[in-house]
């Protein structure tokens, strides 16, 4: 289609448009992903490959959820269809499938870092082309956002910085910068008057003697204060727009424009989330991630009880009794399923942006003057907080309490989504106690237990509903583990944690010639080993199953401490998208393949 | 010296700052310490205690490295001649020595999310505080900033943000927010213009008709434009400034004036680092952070050769016959060892500021097009980009360089500076390869075959230089570890890396009664665990000394490998400043503790 679009005139465009639009909601209503962004940035899409040459000129997409178009102009509009399907193309920017992708993208704030080492290289190699980062006004709440603007100011580069205004990140946009662009939109006039100034300036010589003296000394004086005004010409980068991203000809014209700068170019552009589907239109935050529905009658799924669900009512309803109790969310407040906590206690709720290692420093402060607070993170995007968490918290002492959500592998989303690394990544943090729910209502217990305490918590669980099943032996509950009745004289025992543990109790009632016991941690840092050993003291063999990274997992921390022979099964390397199910057969996560292990241990 | 500060009438305070100026020259020149920006701030240290009543209104200083004389002024007075020494003072604010000490700090840009978190709480609590965050031009480069800034719109705030502009973070400073604190102290008239401004518009009225239209429409449409033209203004902050941070009348008079505005107010002061001290105002680079001196001399001693210096020789060396090698820091160019790099191959290096996540990030970007990036983080700052190595370098799978400074214990700076969590931290990211050398030779050679290869590697080094020994055991070595000849026979091996091998050598010559054998790691991740088995199949005894975390450790990952009694022997929770060998001594780093656990072990 690239070629195509290449072909025809500016106002032919519209019709490719459409296209590209009807194909996006045809696939997103059967195979779910994110939709209204995505029709948002169809047009700025097809201009922006209508304006540069992709893939010599780079563009980048943060986060890399809007892409849909961009994919079905370069190439994928065939495989379109198998949009996060396994072994089908991904819902993210993804190297492997396409030179027009440049980064595997799913973190929020890097593309100008990105875009920006792109086009420093380009400068020292000589080479003319543009590079492109094409960025959400969400993650402008980023930090790292800001690293990079602040390392832009040289006038050789060809680095353009489209910012796609849709005055919303995942939920409402917040903070300071998003009503400064508020302010931008809603006073076009200022843009039209900047240039009137530029104008009446340059007449000014012109103008009778009384107050010539007075423009005269505002022209050479404030011309350049006033020029400079703006945030981005602050940091040294031109700038040019608000100009209406859905509006082809437009885009393409401020696309053309930005061509002509020199040095990095912002192009502010304002597009409405889910353009052209009403239903979208209407409400897209609802649409922002979506999962299978009717195109025809819109999304109309009640939300499933799920276990961010139970947190968010769960903490609301602490946060009743316990006016210390605060609730912190980096731009997640469905997701994490806060908005309960939101509506009732406002003034204990913030939305911090996409602003993570804010999110936990801000939250050190709260507790440091006597508050509760308690942050919700997806386990992947808390990759970004292991130094707030170590230094903002530990060393301090402070009473915090982190819930991961989204821990453990995390279906159709794929390699930059895995919540499969924060026990490694936090479990060396000193102090740190963390513990890991398989049931909704251990996830309570937990939460009712440990926020109120002066300690540093973690509690991770997975997406989505707690799993069903019939235990396959009787077990023996404390609030940290639980263990089945006769666990000491088993010869080979299974020590797992959360959601995983239905598998293991698979494995044990498959097992025709072994009689296997059973420990489920309920705390996984640190852990009690002088019990593990007790517990073991029968065994020969322990088989440490986890639904995590195997390189300083829980098997790492309790073999170490166990003269036994063990065998740890968990992740290693990067998983990619597919259903759960899919995935843990990746891993090997099923009962023919564990007891395989077992039976070829000797 | 708080009370007798708020005694005194503003034009007595000079006297209080040149004591406290006095104090601070003895000790540094003494214990060493860092200078050139406590002297910078003495006055504004005054001010800040003369205006505000602490620990009511809660001072917290970024970075914390220039609390110095706020430690002089809030009953450290005496103890103060303890700087930096075991169980004395330590070098940066932290909350066991003094309630005036709101958190340990010694990362950067965590100050104002900090502040924001008791201020938000303050008006939850209904208390009439100020927090006041006080926080270095150098700073502003770091992303966390922008977050806490982004979220300090609301009127009801009594936070205020002492921005100490001395021109300089560690290093020079960088970047376009540097370039507009230029332009604003260049162009004072800019502020005398603003207000001109205002004045001006307010008699527009009064002039004549031809120009009136204008003026009106330049009044009406213009003017809040205008006066939000202001960078912070644009995040809807209050902005006064800049005022002369050394002039202590001035200095009192603006946070009078900060305290009467209504929420958040940055506070804009000038200040000149190494003020009063000529030497270190001609050269406050090189008194940033110093040894000790004879404070009549200054600082003449010459930089020994240690790490730094041999990796930024080889580095520079290396670049000259491969011209995609590019050199990237942290706003720590000297500490790191990159000046020489910085001269001679300009075009190549980047110094992005202190903003460990963007360097990663735009290494990604300088990888994504062809060049070889190598990235010099210290140990404990690089705890800030877990998440950037995993996304940006490691699912990408591109080349990149990480070279990890100040690794293992650092001493004198204390609890936020140690490099002991560095391996748990990284060794999970799938594909990164981490060597630890203990030679400055083998740093070399580890330089020469990694970083022109198509591979993500670490490279961890120790502060200083190596350390001289004669080995106690004939070494059979290749590249990725060194044993001791007759280690299978060994019934006891020591595995080690890095500089605690000379520890491991000394434990083997002063055994009596043992036989022990020697495994040297120079590449710890991943490990051999194959070669190790082979190694140890003589062994009953397994002793894993290292310089770092326990928990995700390399004793971990190669004891749960083995089935054989481990001892684990590394570093569990916190540890604070003191002298090498004091820390050694803390962590149990002695031969005798050793032989001593090597005897119990029966």
């Amino acid at each position: 289609m690239i070629e195509r679009i290449k072909s025809l005139k500016v106002k032919e465009l519209g019709a490719v448009a459409e296209e590209i639009r009807k194909e996006i909601i045809d696939t997103v209503s059967k195979n779910g992903g994110h939709l209204a962004s995505n029709l948002g940035v169809v047009e700025a899409s097809v201009a922006l490959h209508y304006v540069f040459n992709s893939p010599q000129d780079k563009i980048i997409f943060d986060v890399g959820h809007q892409c849909y178009a961009h994919k079905i102009i370069t190439g994928r509009r065939d495989s379109f269809s198998t949009l996060r399907q396994e072994n089908g193309i991904s819902g993210f920017t993804n190297r492997c499938e396409s030179e027009h992708d440049i980064f595997n993208e799913g973190h929020s704030g890097t593309s100008i870092s990105q875009a920006l080492g792109i086009a420093k290289s380009n400068k020292i190699l000589g080479k003319k082309d543009y590079t492109i980062a094409f960025i959400g006004d969400g993650s402008l709440t980023n930090g790292m956002v800001y690293e990079a603007l602040n390392n832009c100011d040289d006038k050789d580069l060809r680095l353009i910085i489209i910012i796609n205004d849709n005055e919303m990140s995942i939920s409402k946009n917040v903070g300071g910068m998003h009503n400064y662009f508020s302010r931008i939109r809603t006073s076009k006039k200022y843009f039209g008057f900047k240039r009137g100034v530029e104008k009446s300036l340059s007449i000014i010589p012109l103008i009778g003697k009384p107050l010539a003296r007075f423009a005269l000394w505002l022209k050479n004086r404030f011309k350049k204060a006033i020029i400079k005004a703006n945030f981005f010409e602050n940091l040294g980068l031109n700038y040019i727009g608000p100009v209406d991203g859905n509006n082809l000809a437009k885009m393409v014209a401020i696309l053309e424009e930005a061509k002509t700068k020199r040095g990095a170019t912002v192009v502010h552009v304002t597009t409405k989330k889910g353009y052209g589907y009403s239903f979208a239109e209407r409400e897209p935050q609802k649409y922002h991630a979506t999962g299978r529905f009717d195109k025809s009658q819109g999304n109309n799924a009640m939300p499933e009880p799920c276990f961010s669900l139970i947190m968010g009512k769960k903490l609301s309803s602490m946060a009743e009794e316990n006016d210390k109790i605060c609730a912190i969310t980096a731009a997640m407040c469905d997701g994490t399923g806060l908005c309960e906590f939101e509506k009732s206690h406002k003034e204990r709720f913030f939305d911090v942006g996409i602003a993570e290692e804010h999110a936990v420093t801000f939250s050190a402060g709260l507790a440091r003057n006597g508050m509760l607070p308690v942050l919700s993170l997806y386990s992947t995007f808390a990759q970004r907080v292991y130094d707030q968490l170590f230094h903002d918290i530990a060393i301090q002492g402070l009473p915090f309490t982190l819930m991961l959500d989204r821990a453990g592998l995390v279906p159709d989303d794929g390699i930059t989504h895995q919540g499969i690394f924060d026990y490694s990544n936090f479990a060396s943090i000193p102090n740190v106690i963390i513990h890991s729910p398989e049931r909704f209502s251990e996830l309570e217990e937990i939460m009712e237990r440990v926020i109120p305490r002066d300690s540093f918590d973690i509690i991770r669980y997975p997406k989505g509903k707690e799993r069903d099943y019939t235990p396959a032996l009787e077990m023996i509950k404390n609030e940290d583990m639980e263990y089945s009745r006769d666990v000491e004289k088993s010869s080979v025992v299974i020590i797992t944690y959360g959601r995983i543990t239905k598998l293991a109790n698979q494995v044990i009632e498959k097992a025709q010639n072994e009689k296997i016991g059973l420990i489920k941690l309920i705390k996984i840092h640190p852990i009690d080993i002088e019990k593990i050993k007790s517990l073991c003291a029968g065994a020969e063999y322990i088989y440490i199953l986890e639904e995590g990274c195997v390189q300083g997992g829980v098997g790492q921390s309790i073999s170490a401490g166990l003269e036994k022979r063990c065998y740890l099964h968990g992740i290693e390397g990067f998983v990619h998208h597919g259903k759960l199910e899919e995935l843990y057969t990746a891993c090997g996560f099923d009962a023919d393949t564990i007891l395989g292990n077992i039976e070829n241990r000797r």
